[in-house]
């Protein structure tokens, strides 16, 4: 086993890289944080350091434990795990949801975990959208990655054009998740937190989604929404 | 009009203090930032620091301002608003919602912002729970509080030996909120993000509500599970 005993060693020093999307991409490798989420990964997982010398491939210091989170609390373990590619979805089947440039982590992290919990086959990325192995986005996922494909950089607006696609709006012309009858090969496009889903994808989408609201809120969280969209739209 | 250049001013090092509970506490005043949030506290605000002349009561530079935000950005303005006490809830009209050992800011502020986006009509802040004077939460509201009572220091176990409680639970036996046909004096009861509600008090309850999950996920942010709850059970 190896033991690493210094925060600045050198191949600690490269795998701190990885809080940034460049190093995540070049090398196709991203860090997990906790014993819950390494045991979800199961064979994507490359290298687990940690204190405990019976669990370690590589055995480091609490130091190092620290400069590798962005936390300020020390975490039990942190691994490397490889990027998974999933297979090519298929839409005529099941239901997916898709993100257009929804930017906070904690945001994509929450509408991956509802996705899983209600029986979507998979979540779309699209252009703008948190970069889904950041060490915040893994967080609010809580291993619901490990569940359900994830599809990264997808042409949402390409996809429109192809596919049966309904927008999430502000219009209150538009249709309440009740009132849909979701065909099987649904997508479901959520969008930007100040600027909802972009004019152009809205243009193309065959229909149209509002959640109505009885009181005084200007707007709700986008993963709230799409909690409360995927809850009626489960199967 | 009042000008102060330094972020050691002693007036600021008392407001900086603000952003502990206890000091919040012992003033009865608290800090937000943003124009928007200031719009909304109206009468309420007694202090506006800003750099702008036009519109602060104290103008001060960006390193003061800096120096009263929790974020690395600089803040617009900063105003020292007075904490306003609610008149007592009447729980024999309206839907209320509970909040039991709600321990993260952005999940409280979150719940907040769906009970004013679904028409509930005050949230009652239980024991454990974070305070909502806190620059996160405050943060995570968007100005719900201005909208809606939120009351603090709330016995939850003395309140549900007198009232029709509703508390969430994981229990499957539990009924989902579409089976609610819900009375206009209900009080739901959120808990714990790890451990729910407590025993106490869901051994008081009259009923108990769960949201079912279709999926491979564990559980549902506590945030998102209230957003669907209000949802269905709106006005």
């Amino acid at each position: 086993m190896r033991e690493i005993n210094s925060a600045k060693n050198e191949h600690i020093k490269e795998l701190k890289k990885l809080a940034k999307k460049k190093y995540r991409d070049e090398t196709g490798t991203y860090l997990i944080e906790g014993w819950h989420l390494l045991e979800e990964a199961g064979d994507a997982v490359i290298e687990v350091l940690s204190t405990d010398p019976e669990r370690a491939t590589t055995l480091v210091t609490k130091e190092v434990l620290v400069s590798l989170s962005d936390l300020p609390s020390t975490p039990e373990v942190v691994a490397v795990v490889r990027k998974s590619k999933p297979e090519k979805p298929d839409f005529n089947f099941g239901r997916y949801i898709a993100l257009d440039n929804v930017q906070d982590p904690g945001n994509v992290g929450t509408i991956v975990r509802n996705a899983d919990a209600f029986g979507f086959r998979g979540v779309l990325i699209g252009a703008g959208t948190a970069d889904i192995y950041s060490p915040k986005v893994m967080r609010s996922m809580q291993g619901s990655n490990f569940h359900l494909p994830i599809f990264t950089d997808v042409d949402l607006v390409e996809l429109a054009k192809n596919h049966r696609v309904i927008a999430t709006a502000l219009d209150e012309t538009a249709r309440r998740p009740e009132n849909f009858r979701i065909e099987e090969n649904t997508i479901v496009v959520l969008g930007n937190e100040g600027q909802g889903v972009s004019p152009e994808l809205l243009e193309l989408a065959q229909d149209k989604l509002y959640i109505p609201m009885t009181g005084n809120a200007e707007s709700l969280n986008v993963g709230v929404a799409s909690g409360i969209i995927m809850y009626i739209l489960r199967r």
